[in-house]
């Protein structure tokens, strides 16, 4: 699930998930709801997470089993 | 940019936009818009379109330059 492998990535940061929201530029609530599955992500936020991750939008996805 | 990889992918299978909206299970005026790259698609989508073009959602991204 992509909320997964985004919770392991803010966590690798090691960073709160509203310094995450922050550093992506998301609402405050917004991460939360990413990483328990509650969210249909846009491409545009996936690749904001992206950025932040220092990572690619393909790449997240494929450690989501995507 | 995304759309160009769904545009190539269509191609490929020789099907209208109409067929793959279809297909996709999206609105027909819907290929159009994200093939023009005036769409931001959510995750869910994305894997309808990877679904219909037996790929992954990741793949579909990482041809987009994403």
């Amino acid at each position: 699930m992509l909320g997964s492998a985004i919770l392991e990535r803010r966590l690798e940061l090691e960073v709160s998930q509203e310094k995450l929201a922050e550093m992506a530029s998301v609402h405050r609530n917004y991460v939360g709801k990413v990483e328990r599955g509650e969210q249909n992500l846009t491409i545009e936020t996936l690749v904001r997470f992206a950025v932040t991750f220092k990572c690619k939008p393909s790449e997240l996805l494929a450690e989501a089993g995507l």
